[in-house]
């Protein structure tokens, strides 16, 4: 159990060869030594009817001295556990093999909408008995080793490294023949260790422009023991993408300095998330990465100019395999790195590992996944049709461009709500619980103060102000309101709402959203709405099922204040939601299992890549989707759920020039 | 011609696309553009009987355009000369593709018992059209390179490094998507340049302990364009091998250094070589090299150190393929390097490269290749069986351990010749042509003297003191000959012969051979002789057709004196022969012809190896071959065209001591 396997066998046979010739998931690495410990299995008790058998322990050999030798020397081994390589049938039994004991292992995902991850890495560890060498029968080493290899574990063929070559012989006379191969996917020794070695490790790793965040995890475990994070070192060439291509473009040697900034970046954040728990550098063994195409491209030192203008040529829509000594990496010598496909110039790995973990693919539900950033990745589809685009959001999102914007950090205002009566806000800032109406608000935020307006808080203060009719439809603030409440002030032409004036006089300090604010975020919502409204026009769908935000911004943002801009079509508001770190998740998945890695291929492959910039339909998506929630579409499911405000008379002054301009890609 | 393939084709049909069809080699690099000029074919002139058909030019069509153009832009076409691929049939025709056209051309070697090397060089260059980035067809630009070199060359399944993706989108760009690629073995791109690429080279390289020597070559003609070698900088670590191994043994960082001191001497040469010649070091693609057991691993980074002693264990008997990178060889940046392999501990991959040269595997003939070095490699077989042992026959014959012994350099005796009655000797000297006995001889010698003897002279100067009676069988110098000859003159216990005296007085500059030159000479040809012996017992022959010396020893000596001293087995005189730089020979084939690599590997893997320190018969074989030309073996073909001195009486204090000691390894 639990495969339900049966079969008869002659008495004297160890379990672990019956499991293997019945076929039977079970794990070892010394290879029935009773070493490693992997194989163990438990003996049911009793009268199993289902089976027609009485199962007892009486029905297998005594406790063997290797079994005990193990328990002393390694971990103690459990009640009614026993080491399946030492155990011989010796009459009817029922064993059960425990989940640990199992080479594919499941590694539960919370979310319950999706599958969980499979354990089976790339690299697998075998214990051998290499022979000796022998001036009867002179033979190399290395020969040896794959002898070993083939004779004990059938595996043939295998390739390796000069460098396994030059450290080979010390290693096997150190360990006196008897030494433990790393193999990487079943085609290439990576590295020896004299003796029996257990563990090793690798990291999947998500390459932001802002963060790069990477997580340890055991190869045999599946688990995650360490994760770090960093500030990409890339900061200091330009904050967003495009001012990073374009330091490129005006300095050659750019393009240089980013790929070695990541790279030793990469180099110390590793260092320190394994020196935090203890685990040499050397046992981690691969490294899987993603990242948008311009991180793709620098991290492996090739120069992003391509992407920062049509036709945003990649150098490869493939995945890439490399030796981590290749990248300048350091990890073990022989360790790999595994870079996911990116799926087109603007859609990048990151954008595939989000469809790794979310597995649009596999649903009948039409799944939108956007990844919000100064470019929104999109992808949009289900079983039968994926495709893809990105969009020019630009960084309004990300609190640039916004007269009170700042980064989501303590002082940051992040949450809402306005009197539609009123039109007074009550506000949350990043730091404190209360709500800025809440007795004991002003003490709790004393120290942070409020600075600011951070991307999540934009969307939900205009989403507020329209709902409170403050803004109109097509976006604009409504001065006559002026006269019932104080908040809103003229500015120039246009006016503007106090979200929270500090009392000190001073007007640096007054947080307000200004009419320019109102129009950015227009133009980046309007953005990612003609995005995605392409590619449903193009798969012929009106409907979509489901929502996944993924990236930071995605995970903070108020799903409904996101559809009540129409920054996201409409759509049942319980199936819209954060992905979370879903790139990151899905860079964890092919870390861990390496069948994924074929899946994610085939399927980027397959995703249809649509370029916005040459759909001529894009430009009167954009123009349509600058209302509020959309100037024609109707959004029945939100409205069923939020109060659509009274529609006001167009004003004549309606500033419009912001949405005829053809915007500039982002990078 | 001169396939003689023949067949019927609509009018109009290339010739190259004819040629093609028909299975006939035909050489092109552009693709049939009417660029590289590889495709020239000649159109026969008359009525030909033997197929029937009346050929004329005039059944083909006009020079074309595209033909006049390469005439003007590149080499102009001789007489009679079209380019295949821009010709087209308008008739019966007989057309001759004149060799160089041919892709597998022959490359013709002087030694008649040789096969010609047939080109086949791993690296190949093709042009091609790669399709332009495309914004309405995301793709990354090395899915389109690899798209191209299917659709054009039905190249798939293509691997690259991560170098070639970081440089590609500049180069596709510069050549206007215009490239040629060049790739290896059909399954690797290792570089590409912009627009049409004509002309790659490799370098053959042999790496003996004292001196390295490289051929450049042209990949395309196979012709040796230039040539080049050093002294093996591994020298100040030790002169010979086994004093390197001892100095890595006592100095953990030896090998380290070594490796770095070969290999940075390695790239001086490869620059030198390829700057005299102008061709630009980016386009030497590959190296093939060889090199005894030790120079093996020391220049592929591996520890010599279990060669240095029992049980010699291989890193690895097997062909080493990598990157020129990996080793820290600055060739082209894609660059590959093969060394042969080595056949067991002491017989190295330069004894492979003799094989590949020489061939014994073909032959019907008992073949022996013997490399004499301070350890001689011992090939012995034909077509049905081959066997290997190394003998460790002392530096003796480089002139070390011998009282006058010397480098052959200019001043060194190298041919000698003795008055069997009047024991009076006469020679040659390197430098002059003169025997000293000639007029003229004291003016010819003035500038460079007579300062001792080399190997091939020692050989000489003891094979004819043997003949003249001098030394009897047994080795020892007969002091009775004082008497007619005050050459003949007492040294302790034993005689000298005194071979040159400038008259100085000075003993420092009298040149004689002393009776421990003798005896070093003895152990060394007689540990030579034992291993031929041993492998001619494990394979039960008693005589050999052919022998083959290699090695500048080799090419240097006089086989005749070679035989009478018993260095090498009885043979007809005629078959035995110098087989000159074979091992170097041996690279050069591996370098222009990549079936040649899997010949020598599986030849390598079939061979017998024996290990004479494990054979109990190996010293009674060895005491046997003390004497001279051996004491039992008769040598019929020796003595049919040579005199054979008188036998001498036995003397009571022969010394035998030395025949009787263990010989230790030399390395």
């Amino acid at each position: 159990m639990p495969s339900g396997r049966r079969g008869q066998f002659s008495l004297g046979t160890p379990l672990l060869q019956i499991a293997q010739s019945l076929g039977v998931d079970i794990d070892s690495v010394c290879g029935g030594r009773g070493i490693c410990g992997r194989c163990q299995v438990e003996c049911a008790e009793g009268n199993f009817q289902k089976h027609q058998i009485v199962s007892s322990k009486s029905h297998l050999n005594e406790l063997t001295a290797a079994e005990k030798k193990y328990s002393e020397k390694r971990k103690v081994l459990a009640e009614n556990r026993r080491l399946s390589c030492h155990t011989l049938l010796q009459g009817d039994v029922v064993i059960d093999v425990p989940p640990e004991s199992q080479v594919h292992k499941q590694i539960v995902r919370k979310e319950a909408d999706l599958r969980d991850i499979t354990l089976d890495s790339t690299i697998s560890l075998h214990y051998i008995d290499v022979e000796e060498a022998d001036m009867h029968n002179p033979k190399g080493d290395m020969q040896r080793l794959c002898e070993a290899l083939k004779l004990e574990w059938e595996l043939s063929d295998l390739e390796f490294d000069l460098n396994l070559l030059q450290k080979l012989q010390p290693i096997l006379r150190e360990g006196d023949w008897k030494v433990t191969a790393a193999v990487y996917d079943g085609k290439r020794i990576v590295d020896v260790w004299p003796g029996f070695k257990e563990k090793v490790y690798g990291l999947a790793i998500d390459i932001g422009s802002t963060t790069v965040a990477a997580h340890l995890c055991d190869l045999h475990t599946g688990e995650v023991l360490n994760s770090g994070s960093l500030m990409n070192p890339q900061i200091r060439f330009g904050e967003d993408l495009m001012s990073r291509v374009s330091y490129v473009m005006m300095h050659p040697e750019g393009a240089g300095e980013m790929t070695e900034a990541i790279r030793s970046g990469l180099n110390k954040l590793i260092e320190q998330i394994v020196a935090e728990i203890d685990i040499p550098l050397d046992d981690v063994m691969e490294l899987v990465m993603v990242g948008n195409p311009i991180m793709h491209h620098i991290l492996l030192g090739i120069n992003p100019v391509e992407l920062g203008g049509a036709p945003f040529a990649l150098a490869t829509d493939s995945a890439v395999r490399t030796r981590a000594s290749d990248m300048g990496i350091t990890i073990n010598s022989g360790g790999m790195i595994y870079v996911l496909p990116c799926i087109a110039g603007h859609v990048g790995a990151d954008a595939a590992g989000v469809v790794l973990s979310e597995e649009p693919q596999l649903q009948n539900e039409i799944t939108l996944l956007v990844d919000v950033g100064t470019n929104a990745e999109i992808v949009l589809g289900n079983k039968d049709w994926l495709m893809a685009c990105s969009s020019p959001t630009g960084p309004a999102f990300e609190g640039a461009q916004i007269s009170s914007g700042q980064r989501a950090a303590p002082g940051a205002i992040e949450r809402v709500r306005i009197d539609p009566l009123t039109k007074e806000p009550r506000f949350q800032v990043i730091g404190s619980e209360l709500w800025s109406n809440e007795a004991g608000f002003e003490e709790s935020i004393k120290k942070i103060g409020v600075n600011g307006i951070c991307g999540s808080g934009i969307i939900e203060v205009i989403a507020e102000m329209y709902l409170a009719g403050i803004i109109s439809k097509e976006g604009v603030i409504d001065g006559d309101l002026a006269t019932i409440n104080p908040r809103i002030i003229p500015n120039d032409r246009t006016f503007s709402y106090v979200l929270y004036d500090d009392g000190s006089g001073r007007p640096d300090r007054v947080i307000s959203v200004t009419q320019n604010d109102v129009r950015q975020i227009q133009l980046g919502k309007a953005a990612l709405y003609a995005g995605v409204r392409l590619l449903m026009d193009k798969m012929g769908v009106t409907q979509i099922d489901r929502i996944r935000l993924a990236g930071a911004f995605g995970s903070h943002i108020d799903v409904k204040h996101a559809m009540v801009l129409g920054l996201i079509p409409d759509c049942p508001l319980d199936n819209v939601a954060s992905a979370g770190n879903a790139a990151g998740t899905g860079a964890r998945i092919a870390l861990l299992n390496k069948a994924s890695r074929n899946t994610i291929e085939t399927v980027v492959r397959n995703i249809e890549k649509i370029e916005t910039a040459v759909e001529p339909k894009f430009q009167d998506y954009f123009v349509g989707a600058m209302a509020f929630p959309h100037d024609t579409d109707p959004f029945p499911n939100l409205f069923a759920v939020v109060t659509k405000p009274p529609e006001k008379e167009k004003r004549a002054e309606e500033p419009v020039e912001g949405s005829r301009r053809r915007r500039r890609r982002r990078g």
